[in-house]
């Protein structure tokens, strides 16, 4: 990926970085650049992420889908961590893949599960159920459901499932008593981190997606890292995002413009909010989608308070389409142009009316959406993530915050005594009902 | 709709309201109220939309989609408020339609509509076409693609498109040149709060729903409007968001606990965004999802910047679905619960969460998710948003910003000189390649 942050420069944008102050920022990026090398060469808890290109064997995970190679559908049961990367994946690509249908039961919402497992072909759909602890409350409810769907339809589970869990644990347990094919959990990566690992490729896998070139284009990545910004694209990323969240753009704003990027979206946002919202500090992630939310966002985007970053991802090469001729006048100049250039177009006079208000940007490019861009841009926003991380000074791979209501989620639900579902029944309110 | 701001008071979260300061607030919310209903009265632009309950003519409408009724799927063709609406309506009401098929082209991704228009069965499909100025350059050009892909399968387009437009333009005299169904997108009612006329209906009629308990449900919550916060659901949220926007909470996160509510978070989204966000002013909306979201933004909301209200909208009812027993001990609390047990203990613990930590947050619930419910649901927000820009002062109805990129866009594809065009070739780099 390239990236170009000409539009959060001082000189363009309020908040901005100047030339100076880059290059003040950037003697902290060598800093940061060599505890991540360190990191990554003792295979610390977190960093060892960024190693996952050279440590997933793709035989593996193919050797393990092999049994259900040739199923019509996929269900992902997992959530968080354990959905996103693999969501991502499979919709950047979905127009190169098999054909292969994919559901994430990523929510516990008891109509929308029904209406998934209604319409699923079930004798002709693969489960991959994906969770670290192999206890996650939403992903093995779900799972329970899943498995006495297939059971009501006559449908044999245990031929048709796939486990991604770690070494031990209620789902492993399952894995052993039933000698289902299985993959691990890569120890020293948290679950945002593991789209490179079988967490994020057994869907990929089973769609007939080039494992190797995703993590091919990862690697590449990886090669990038250096201890200067203005030589590593994901490093430039981070530290930008940095430095204009410490100006005061507080929120980032991800803007993909394809449509198959709209999950990856989504899969920032968990990286960006997980691993830096702590100790009061963290950019708020919004996702949004070109040129869609032109229609929705821009106005707050261009004239709203000055706390924004917008981060625009675009592949430089895509299918296109023309637009037909019309015999309306005022709509003429639509006919001499394709879809494709109506879409770069409306890109560029957005990125152009952001500056021209003075509101910092970031352009991020790809050639195009493909194995091998999709392996490059979710390795590189990893990589921006642990930089951007150092410079908070947090830590970047815990999640601390979320265990609160775990607890009391399962206080109330009988699973043991937890003080915190007591809180639940105190809550102060100020009704006002219609 | 009822609202809960017992956790936005002062006593439990930082940013909070006091009680005292809500009482004085009450005082700006009686007087805007009284602009509120004299707009109304007068039918002033943007007002009148809060007026929609009562001038809308559901027979009109369902006498404009009575030739396609029978078609198996729908394409609506419009961006922002052409699209959102209506898509609110249909997907939270989805397992409740007739099974029609719903398509948004709210995009001009080349391979992504390509890829819709492949899988649509055009000769059971309609088309659903809705721009007010009829030259909306996203929604021209994909019609004009739709337009050419029906021909070339042989279908009459003519016999299968519903028109909802203004009293003229390109679109108008389309409809008058080729005899099509036709509606008038009401005067005075900008696009994101044209949710309850035509543009956001047609869609909701051709797939079967009862439009008179949609607009039932909207005339219920406009009988609540009053001048008291306190008596007035609507009043209490839009006042309440503004206060804490105030106190230093420019987020506001809308956290819907069912799937079928996802696209209202969406469409609240544009509504939020482009009504309050100008002047340097406006609470940046992000939508996410309960519980998937949970596994993704909750540390953030809990342990990153004291910027956010998260707004949560919860169905009080909603079809349940047992969970299965299992043999596993760790996990046998789940077999005896229901997903929908699961799905509000873990809506309550995240609550609760969030007030443990000093977070502000706000309950809006629905009896369900129903046509007389989603009514409400879509008048409420809308009669709140109106009250929080006259609290901030801004001009609620109108979206001055994006017309800079719509000039730069048309300029660069050589539909006029525009001087914004030649903004774009002299955009600031500095450059980071891989």
């Amino acid at each position: 990926m390239n990236v170009d942050i000409g539009n959060a420069l001082g000189s363009v944008a309020s908040p901005g970085i100047s030339r100076a102050a880059l290059e003040h920022l950037d003697e902290q990026v060598a800093d940061a650049h060599e505890r991540i090398e360190r990191g990554m060469a003792n295979g610390e808890h977190g960093y060892e992420a960024l190693n996952l290109p050279e440590r997933t064997d793709p035989d593996k995970i193919r050797a393990a889908v092999e049994p259900v190679a040739d199923c019509d559908a996929l269900v992902t049961v997992g959530i968080g961590g354990s959905a996103l990367g693999a969501a991502t994946i499979v919709d950047a690509l979905e127009e190169r893949g098999d054909g292969t249908e994919t559901v994430f039961l990523d929510n516990v919402d008891p109509e929308w599960v029904t209406a998934h497992l209604e319409a699923l072909p079930l004798e002709a759909t693969a489960i991959n159920v994906v969770s670290r602890s192999g206890t996650t409350a939403e992903t093995l409810a779900n799972f329970l459901v899943v498995r006495e769907a297939f059971e009501s339809a006559g449908v044999d589970w245990t031929e048709r499932t796939i486990v991604t869990t770690g070494e031990s644990g209620p789902l492993r347990d399952l894995v052993d008593r039933h000698d289902l094919p299985s993959l691990t959990v890569p120890d020293g990566v948290p679950g945002r981190y593991a789209a490179l690992s079988a967490v994020g490729l057994v869907a990929a896998a089973v769609c007939g997606h080039d494992l190797e070139a995703i993590l091919e284009g990862a690697a590449a990545e990886r090669e990038t890292l250096s201890g200067s910004l203005f030589d590593c694209p994901a490093y430039a990323y981070g530290a930008t995002a940095y430095a204009l969240d410490q100006r005061g753009a507080g929120t980032n704003a991800m803007v993909p413009y394809a449509e198959s990027l709209e999950t990856y979206a989504e899969w920032f946002a968990q990286l960006w909010a997980e691993s830096l919202g702590k100790d009061d500090l963290g950019q708020t992630p919004v996702r949004a989608l070109g040129v869609t939310d032109q229609h929705s966002q821009l106005q707050l985007y261009r004239a709203g308070p000055r706390d924004k970053l917008v981060t625009f991802v675009r592949p430089l090469e895509a299918p296109d389409r023309e637009i037909p001729a019309t015999e309306v006048d005022d709509l003429s100049y639509l006919g001499d142009a394709t879809l494709g250039e109506l879409l770069d177009a409306e890109f560029e006079a957005t990125e152009a009316s952001l500056a021209a208000a003075s509101r910092p940007n970031v352009r991020i490019e790809l050639e195009c959406v493909d194995a091998d861009e999709i392996g490059s841009l979710l390795y590189g926003m990893e990589a921006a993530c642990v930089l951007a991380g150092e410079l908070y000074g947090v830590d970047t791979f815990e999640q601390p915050a979320v265990e609160w209501a775990k607890k009391a989620t399962r206080g109330l639900l009988g699973g043991g005594e937890f003080e915190e579902a007591n809180a639940v029944t105190e809550k102060t309110t100020l009704r006002v009902d219609h």
